[in-house]
C-alpha cells in the first residue's frame, strides 16, 4: 500500500481515528523506533509555529527520515513564487511527505494535486488542523482511561470558533468519538457551519457547566484575525466566555490546543493546574504525530500487512 | 588531494564538466551514499532560496555530513558582523566547505580567501551560479540521451540576462560542452559581458525559433532589481521576451532556473508541460550538488584514487 | 546524578572550573563522541547569534544528540506567547536539555523554574553568558599553556561594560581561576555592579599597559541599546577604548566574544593578527559546549561514575 494525504478529520470514521491512537500507542511506547528510515520528509510551514513544527521534526526524526525545514522567511516564497511550484520542486527533490502550514484554507488540499508526496495538513488558514484534533483525543481518552470512555462525555467547544481550523477538526473528530458537543461563543464569532453541525449554542461557560461538560476545550481568542468593531474588549469576552480557578472547583478538565492568550481566554493559574490537559496535549503531539507520518508514507500499512 | 573551491564554471573546460556529471550520476544512483561521513558542511544563506538550499542540505544529509544551516535572520549578520568575520567563524568551528549565498558578485572569492574550507558558490549577487548551471547540463543531457548529444545543439539564453548570474554560469558552461547559444533580450537587460562573449542577440522568442533554437533557457524577471523607467512593463516584455503555449508546437524544450514568475515570463500552462524541463532541473539539483559537494571537499578525488 | 542547570558562572570555584574545562578537552580530543545519543536538546535562540548557536548545534549534533532549533522568528513567540508556556511546550515535548538565548537578563532562571530539563544559559540580556566566559578560559589557557598559569596573569576587560552579560561572567569566571583583572570604560559605561566587582578602574587602554595587562579583552560596543547624548562618537570611544596595531607592539595578547565592530573598538588588521586570540574563542565553541552539555544533562556525571 502506498502514501496517502492526510488533509481533514471530517469522513474519518471511529474506527480509523481507534487505529490511528493505536498506532501513535505503539509509538509511544517506542516500539517504532527507526520506522521512516530512508524517507524524506519536507516541513513547510508558511505561518508561525512552535509545537506544531517542533513536534513533527521530533516525529519524523526520531523515526530516522531525512527532514528538511522550509519556512516563508529564507524561501523563495518570499519572491512570490506560488505554492504549487514550492510543492513541486519539493516533490522533484525527492520528498516522500510534505508536512504543510499555511495561511490560506484549503492550501494542503490543492497541494496535494501537484504531488505524488504524501501532503499532511499541518493547518490550513480557517480551514483544518487534523493532527491537533487527533492529539486531543490521544490525550484525552488517556485521562479517561481508554478510547472505550470518550462515548457520551460531555464537552464543551469555547470562543473563537469562526476563525478556528482546531474547532473545524475537533467538532467532526470528537463527535465521531462519541464525545456529546456544545459550542459556546458569541454570535459574532460562530461560522457559517453552525447550521450544519446542529450542535446546542451556548452563551457562557457557567452555562456549559449547567448543561454537564465535563471538558472544557477553550479556544485561542484571534484578535489579530478581526478588525474594527468585531473586535470584542478582551474584559467582556472573558466574563462569559474565559476559563478561570473557580470553574475548576466543578471538576471540569481544560483543554486549549495552544498558543494561550493568558488572562484572556484563560486565568494564567488554569494552565499548569492539575485539572489542566494542555501539558498532556503537547506531550501527545510526538507519538501522534510520528502515527500520521508513518500512515502518510505507506510505513504502517507494510508493518501491519 | 584536499579540498577546493568552487566558485565560477569561467574556466571549466569539456573532460571536467563531463566528470562531474559522471560523478552526479553516480549519487543519483544511490552508489555513493555516506561518502561525506565525517565531514561539516555548512550552508550560509544570506538571501532567500527554496531549491538550491534544499538541494543542498538534502545532499549533504544523504551523503552522511554533519549540516548546519546559518541565515542572516537570526545569525550575527544583522548585528552588522562583516562577512569576512562570519567565514573565520565557520572555519574554527571546523566547517570543511561553506556553502555560499550573498547577495553581493565576488563573496564567495573574498570568502576563500579567508578559511581553509571548500567553498562552494550557490550565487553571489550578479556574479555567478555554478551548481545551477552543471544542473541544466544534467537534465539537458539526459533529455538529449546523452552529454555528447549536447553538441550542436542550438538553445536560446531569453530575457533578463544583465541581473541574471544564472546567465553568467550558463553561458561558459554550455559553450563548453559544445551547445550553440543566442542572447534573446532587449538592449537595455543585456550585461556589459555581452561583447566578450560574442554570441547573437536576437530581438524575440519568436526570431530565436527561426534561429533554430531547440532550447529555450527562460530567465527571471528580476523586477525587483529595477528601478524608474528602466522597468518594462509586463505586457510589453511578455510580447517578446515570454514562452508560451504556441511556441511549444514548435517542438522546442523549456528550461527556467527558478523562481518563475507565471505570466511573466513563461506562461503558467507551460511550466508543467511535458515539453518542459523545470521539473527535472530541479530533480538534478541533489545528484549534481552531491558531486560538487564531494569535489570540494576532496572526497572525490580519494574515491578516485 | 541527574540533570542540571547552567545558568551563572557567579559562584563556580576554581577546581569546578577546572573540571570543566578538562571534560572539554576529552571533547576536543574526540574522546566522548556519541555520548549524548538518545538525549533531545532544543536551541530556544530568541535573539540574533552565530558562533553560539553554531557551536551548541554542532556540540550536541558531534556528541549525538537530537537536535531542535526554535527562533523567534517562525515559532509562537511571534504570536505573543510567553516564555513560560514554550518552556513548558518543549519541556512537554520531551526536551533534555533546553539552551536559552533570551533578551531578557533573568529569563534562563525563570525558564528553569517550569522545567524538568535542564536549562543551559546562552546569554539572557545584560544578564549572564557563562559558556562564553568558559571558552574564554579554556582558549586563555591553551595559549598560556595550561590552566595553572592562569594565576597572577594581569588582564584588563576594555569597553562596554554596562551593557554586556559577556563581561558580568567573564569577571567572576577569570576571577576565580586566578586572573587579575582591571576594568577600562568611560564612567557612562560602567554597571551598578562596579563598587562590588571592587577592581581598579583604568581610563585607557594605553593605562591598562602601564598596569602591566598582558591580555586585552574587549567588548562589543553595543551602540544599539544606546539612546540619545549618551551613545559615545566612534572616534572619541576607539581614541581610549579602542586596540590598534601600536598596542601589539607592546605583547599583549587579544580577545574578544564577538562580533566585532571592526574599525570600532578594534581595528580592522587586529582581528585577524597572530596576537589575537579571538579565532582560537571561536574554535574552542564545540569543545566547551559539548563539556556543559554533558553536565547539563547528567552524562558527565555517568561517565565520572
Amino acid at each position: 500500500m502506498g502514501a496517502r494525504d492526510f488533509l481533514t478529520l471530517e469522513d474519518c470514521g471511529r474506527a480509523e481515528l481507534r487505529e490511528i491512537l493505536d498506532l501513535a500507542a505503539g509509538y509511544e511506547a517506542g516500539r517504532m523506533d527507526g520506522t521512516l528510515a530512508g524517507k524524506t520528509v519536507c516541513l513547510a510551514f508558511f505561518e508561525a509555529s512552535t509545537r506544531t513544527a517542533v513536534s513533527f521534526e521530533l516525529a519524523a526524526r526520531r523515526c530516522g527520515a531525512d527532514v528538511i525545514s522550509l519556512s516563508e522567511r529564507g524561501s523563495s516564497i518570499s519572491k512570490g513564487e506560488s505554492l504549487v511550484d514550492t510543492v513541486v520542486t519539493l516533490d522533484r527533490l525527492g520528498a516522500d511527505a510534505i508536512v504543510l502550514r499555511h495561511p490560506a484554507a484549503g492550501a494542503a488540499r490543492l497541494a496535494a494535486r501537484f504531488t505524488t508526496a504524501a501532503v499532511v495538513n499541518a493547518g490550513d488558514g480557517c480551514g483544518q488542523h487534523p493532527t491537533q484534533a487527533l492529539l486531543d483525543l490521544y490525550s484525552l481518552s488517556r485521562a479517561l482511561g481508554g478510547f472505550e470512555e470518550l462515548a457520551g462525555v460531555r464537552a464543551a467547544v469555547v470562543g473563537d470558533i469562526l476563525h478556528s481550523r482546531v474547532a473545524r477538526s475537533v467538532i467532526p473528530a470528537f463527535r465521531a468519538a462519541g464525545v456529546e458537543l456544545a459550542l459556546v461563543a458569541p454570535r459574532t464569532l460562530l461560522p457559517i457551519e453552525t447550521g450544519a453541525w446542529g450542535l446546542p449554542v451556548l452563551s457562557s461557560v457557567d452555562e456549559a457547566l449547567e448543561w454537564g461538560a465535563s471538558v472544557l476545550y477553550m479556544l485561542r481568542l484571534q484578535r489579530e484575525r478581526m478588525t474594527g468593531a468585531r473586535v470584542p474588549s478582551v474584559a467582556e469576552y472573558a466574563r462569559y466566555y474565559a476559563v478561570g480557578r473557580r470553574h475548576l472547583e466543578a471538576g471540569v478538565r481544560v483543554m486549549h490546543p495552544g498558543p494561550v492568550n493568558r488572562g484572556v481566554e484563560i486565568a494564567g493559574d488554569v494552565v499548569l493546574d492539575g485539572a489542566s490537559l494542555i501539558p498532556d496535549q503537547v506531550a501527545a503531539g510526538v507519538a501522534v504525530r510520528s502515527a500520521v507520518l508513518a500512515i502518510a508514507t505507506g510505513v504502517a500499512q507494510e508493518v501491519a500487512a
